[in-house]
């Protein structure tokens, strides 16, 4: 091609410098909301301890209102908005920026919100006291933050079904283990910060496909419900959203490590509605940032594993 | 229900007073871009002769960045971001408000881009002279607006499959063709408006799942991509979103009158890459809107059909 247009994030390779705008990126963060994404290139500028106000921070597709996206060093903080169609045209546009761009070694983590479910397993954290691990017992509640190790999809099988033309394609939805290990390492060394690492169900729908009794359509009974959301916690569910599926498969076929990191904002064994303050619901969003921070600021060499380690036993 | 948040809308029962804010609503349009959709409030807003400067519109929906809303006397406005999985959230929480707001007589529109195929089946206009019939002869070239007689998946079936829990349910995605048809007559009381009806498939994907070459991810040729486009063109289909079958269903089963209007970007048989200026799109863009307007001023009686006859023969 004599010239690629990314027209959804309006970059392209005859008007844009890629290798000059993007050439050292190493982190690719992403996430639905673009005010969540400014808010964590916001932090990271603070983190990295960059020059300059943070409030400054150039939205680099402010040609286009579909998507947006800021640069701070090496950290790239992109939004993709809500579902699989939506992220997906985001991720194919931004992995052929990485490539006319020459990156390498890239690393990509979806920081999003989801629903929880359930009971969690109690990870035994050493040098926690009683009244953590009182707290991590009590399951996954809202704000518990849920690192993936698996992708998979509304019958529980950790695939994507992508349609090429009129034919369907099954994909693979593994994630990278390491990376994934890493992050569950890197939550042992936040203060009270309850994390977790299970499946997580990407779903097409927020209402009906996600078993919501309080959607304008609903064809099913609380019973039902119940059914459907223990009969995934039983598959190893411990979290629901709507775009995990086809990021693992997409950044797997691409070569790209990456991750999901997603905080709960309600127990789907107890509710369907998001009702907690928008205080508390901003406090939440931070949680999968403060990780992720953790885990660059490390690749870094910003903070080192004896750090990580001491504020662990703290 | 006691209280019924609507979190994607950053509205409720409880926190909003719901009849008195939008009882009087009698158009609903939707489109992707937010951008898109506050031009078409102030666009609606000067056409109604709205007293007051339309830059003050307020974004009833401003707590959150996952929509926007604007409100024109009976006219609303909203985005949907991209995609079927974004719309359905939005559509779930539009109709409870409808409900909770007890509207009733509601027609809405959804206003989109999309991808043209083909040569068009020419629709000889009364009164038109022969230039203006050349241009129609000419296809779906980017710019022409297509009214949806039928929303198709990528298997060219007019039907939505919808998971529900874990089982899937196929729902019809018929649109009013009343509607359908009293649009396409308003479109000729516009000059140099090149319109046509058709079905419209929706994609889940706009690169794979539409045979773009020009995606991250490619593994079908040039002649397996012309081959589907032009069985598409063969069954009916005119233009190609992302949209349109969950739309169509949605508002069916919710007893809403719907209709599906388009503008197309690109010749799908000619190309995958939108590479007109920003300005030749904005002005694409704007044509379905003032189909719309001519639309809601003839319903509110603010011109007649005499008026629109009048101009078709200009």
């Amino acid at each position: 091609m004599d010239e690629d247009v990314l027209y959804h994030l309006d970059l392209g390779t005859k008007t844009h410098n890629l290798p000059d705008m993007f050439g050292d990126t190493k982190f690719v963060c992403v996430g639905g909301s673009p005010n969540r994404m400014k808010a964590f290139a916001q932090f990271m500028h603070k983190e990295l301890e960059h020059e300059g106000d943070d409030n400054n921070l150039k939205d680099i597709c402010a040609g286009t209102d579909r998507y947006c996206m800021y640069k701070v060093g090496p950290v790239l903080s992109v939004s993709h908005g809500m579902g699989i169609p939506s992220i997906s045209i985001m991720l194919h546009e931004l992995i052929k920026l990485l490539h006319h761009a020459k990156c390498c070694d890239v690393t990509i983590i979806r920081i999003g919100t989801s629903g929880g479910l359930g009971e969690q397993r109690v990870l035994l954290l050493p040098g926690r006291g009683d009244a953590d691990e009182k707290q991590l017992r009590k399951g996954v509640e809202p704000g518990c933050v849920v690192i993936t190790d698996m992708a998979v999809d509304s019958f529980f099988k950790p695939q994507f079904e992508q349609v090429i033309l009129d034919s369907v394609v099954t994909r693979s939805t593994e994630l990278d283990q390491d990376l994934a290990s890493e992050l569950l390492e890197c939550s042992r060394g936040i203060k009270d910060f309850p994390t977790l690492m299970g499946h997580t169900m990407c779903t097409y729908d927020f209402y009906e496909g996600q078993g919501r009794l309080d959607g304008a359509l609903c064809s099913f009974t609380s019973e039902k419900k119940l059914e459907y959301l223990k009969r995934a916690y039983d598959a190893g569910v411990r979290n629901i959203e709507m775009e995990s599926t086809v990021f693992a498969a997409m950044c797997r076929l691409c070569g790209l490590k990456a991750a999901v990191v997603c905080v709960t904002l309600v127990n789907r064994l107890e509710g369907d509605q998001i009702k907690a303050s928008h205080d508390v619901l901003a406090e939440y969003q931070q949680r999968p940032q403060q990780l992720i921070a953790m885990l660059i600021k490390k690749h870094l060499g910003l903070i080192n594993d004896k750090k990580l380690l001491d504020n662990a036993v703290v």
